[in-house]
């Protein structure tokens, strides 16, 4: 199942996305992340057929619109975004021959800078001049737990979303630590819903951003340098993982840095995401 | 003034703390933050001389026991803790003679992972083997903002409280972005209680660590190297700051991973760290 969290007629819902019929239905959740704690007691009651509204009528926002708290992000996970980073004079103490880490990278974004499908990100003029997008296939927890074996991981995972890892290039650079170029408010487009994992082969989806309609990213999740069992293994070693906290596992080549010279975005510009069954995620730039 | 989150009879509270009389009065505040968003109109009606407890009688919490968003923290802030990292082994990338960075790198510390003052701080040996303190002055937002300018940045001050920004050094430097060895569940004691701004001069604050009652750090936020009002001006730029952010300055010379060979904490150790007129923040390790 799909489930998405909208806005209609002054409130603010969680429903179950019917996308065929492009349709979604109210569930009786207090939010998402109440959905997914709740989720063996609602889901007896999910149907696609009640009562809904045409996706058409209401406005999508991000599936988790306030976190509770920073997303949990994953850097150079696929080798040839991790080769161009380390080319392209934007990584921070680059060294030829060791662009691929041994550990995986993990930082955060603030839960505030989230936002829907559709809303203008803005291109923050006065903080930097080299905005870049970053497609991720972005994992969202159901039970939650620490220390999770490999084994466990996938019992952990209750669906996956889409998210743009927006990033000011020159900030990530500047400031060594890649929070400060990852945390500009609105750089953290998500959704367009959440797709639950039994509809989803996580390990086997095509991750594409377009710019413009120019196709810029086209990669598989097969070729994760960290695997989704590891990644939660590594993240939950020691670390709670709680229901609805997200991480988002990589992006593959093809962002701007990686041209030369790099294509960064600018005001007017759309950016456009799809991976296979979660849905598309659009948003312009300002 | 001073106040504080504490325990008493069953109930969570926020007071107001009288540290010579040792004693805490119940404000009327939902929490710390809602005290802090609303400080202009609930301080006339706080006094000293109501009804209190002894603070013997009283568990004391972190003064913000559940922040909404990761705690944002600065790294390499003390030129001497900057030299003794580089050359301690344990920071990635280090490179002789650039110890000093141009801009200050930021990362956070997920919100779960704070405690309070006394509140036993796990090693967790199953995850690592090089658990490390830092004592760090902790500026705590006021009125929020974005873009917040050198010259204004006092005025978004709400108060001070001291944090002990535990890190697994290993993590840190295997996985390089240093997130997840600042990440794991108890890594964050905070307090004893936050002091408001106009009793700090906080640029001139003695800042101690004690383990076991040996001294270890003991520098002066004079010798910041990115100042308070640079940082609020840094942090703020695009990202919009909130009422109970908290920003963690750095912490100066003294950590375990300087000595040689380095001196980590191990279950049975007990550190103590203290900030002028902020008071005393105590925790066993185990």
């Amino acid at each position: 199942m799909k489930f998405g969290t909208f806005r209609h007629a002054g409130r603010t819902l969680v429903g179950v996305v019917d996308s065929a019929a492009e349709r979604i239905h109210p569930v009786d959740a207090i939010d998402m992340v109440d959905l997914i704690r709740r989720f063996d007691e609602i889901s007896p009651g999910i149907h696609l057929n009640g009562s809904g509204m045409n996706l058409s009528e209401v406005e999508l926002l991000a599936p988790i619109p306030h976190p509770r708290r920073n997303i949990f992000c994953v850097g150079k996970n696929y080798r040839d975004h991790a080769r161009e980073f380390a080319s392209s004079g934007y990584e921070a103490g680059a060294v030829k021959g060791a662009e691929i880490d041994d550990y995986p990278a993990v930082f955060t974004k603030p839960a505030t800078c989230v936002v829907g499908p559709g809303a203008t990100v803005d291109t923050h003029p006065k903080v930097t001049s080299a905005v870049d997008y970053e497609v991720e296939l972005t994992i969202v927890i159901g039970k939650g737990g620490r220390d999770i074996a490999r084994a466990d991981a996938f019992d952990h995972i209750w669906g996956y979303t889409i998210i743009n890892d927006v990033t000011a290039r020159d900030r990530q650079k500047n400031h060594r630590q890649w929070f400060l170029g990852k945390s500009l408010d609105t750089f953290c487009p998500m959704g367009p819903w959440i797709t639950t994992a039994d509809e989803v082969d996580a390990e086997n989806l095509q991750v594409r951003t377009w710019v413009n309609g120019e196709l810029r990213q086209d990669a598989n999740t097969r070729d994760l340098i960290f695997d989704i069992p590891g990644l939660i293994e590594t993240i939950s070693a020691g670390t709670t993982l709680e229901p609805g906290d997200l991480i988002a596992t990589g992006t593959p080549a093809g962002v701007g840095l990686g041209f030369s010279p790099p294509k960064f975005l600018k005001p007017g510009d759309n950016v456009t995401m799809s991976i296979t069954g979660l849905g598309t995620l659009s948003n312009p730039f300002a």
